[in-house]
């Protein structure tokens, strides 16, 4: 019904999750009449986006400095200790808590059978042979909770259990500041079950 | 704390209205592992989005044929009657309706002189002068409620008093506050057939 160049944007817009239709129109329009100049910029980052991002050899976290990535080049940090996340941007809200000082392995996936995703999908036997021959000691798992989180969890605990790695997971229970009258089910019984001594 | 590139494409997603940071670098990270082609699509139709589009030169509609808009040139609509928009996508949301088979006149804006917006800041002028060169028999306003429509509304009645032309408000079915881009296309159509004289 629009302009082409407008519907065309609109069309892209609409493909990201959460964007409507409706919403796509009017965020197309808002760009129609946005500064060039940040136009100009907006479809340069969106077409550079991934030049020269690759995976780190050993956490296969992303870098974008052609080696190992910035925090497994960090001496500072601990090497012996490895949060185990699933995607990139697990690593980045961990990293903003400025909680944790350890290494990490980014999966790029979990283990989920309904949806083609297998033990040889993911970055697991690299994790794996990282266990065998780097020092680690503590493998910490910070996943979703869920059934693709639990199913993961129990694998790799399985296979480092001879290794005497100790490995945790993240606990999972009431959000800070939220109330228990408002919690769903499973979060409570979750936070019940992972009660921890006073 | 995210690489560079996917940074710089957050700060941009979260340019836009309603798109916190949070969700702009979740956005950011989905287009990260998209397609590479729709990826490159996407920014070429942002980079290209206004280019060949021009205003049309009698309804100030928004055209990519280089004269008169697809409206003006179709000669099966009612050139006797002018529906005056704020915004071509009031334009489009009216379109959208299947109601109306009439004419447009975009304004590209509302009086506002709190924001330093006059007469002679938006396409008013030449409404006027269309009303006095074209055989327009009637000017219905389809402003968003409220301040700035009623400013607007009440300056072109004036202006056209002498000229015969009647002229009548869409009727406001709508509810006040909300904005005709949001309206739905059955309550936009109703308020356009339950026009009143002003």
């Amino acid at each position: 019904m629009a302009l082409a160049a407008i519907e065309r944007l609109a069309h892209h817009i609409a493909t990201l999750p959460g964007i409507g239709e409706r919403s796509a129109f009017r965020l197309a329009m808002h760009l129609f009449y946005s500064e060039p100049t940040s136009r100009a910029q907006f479809a340069e980052a969106l077409s550079s986006l991934t030049d020269g991002i690759t995976l780190c050899p050993r956490c296969h976290n992303l870098t974008d400095s052609g080696g190992l990535c910035e925090i497994c080049r960090d001496a500072s940090r601990d090497s012996k200790t490895i949060c185990v996340v699933e995607e990139y941007i697990d690593l980045i809200s961990i990293e903003e808590t400025h909680e944790y000082n350890g290494s990490y392995h980014v999966l790029h996936g979990l283990i989920e059978p309904m949806k083609g995703v297998g033990v040889n999908d993911i970055k697991l036997t690299e994790l794996i042979a990282r266990v065998g021959s780097e020092p680690i000691e503590e493998l910490i798992i910070a996943f979703d909770a869920g059934l693709p989180g639990d199913t993961t969890a129990n694998y790799i605990a399985k296979q480092v259990a001879e290794t005497g790695v100790r490995i945790s997971r993240i606990a999972y229970g009431l959000s800070l500041g939220s109330d228990i009258e408002h919690a769903d089910s499973r979060t409570l019984a979750r936070s019940i079950a992972g009660r921890t001594p006073l």
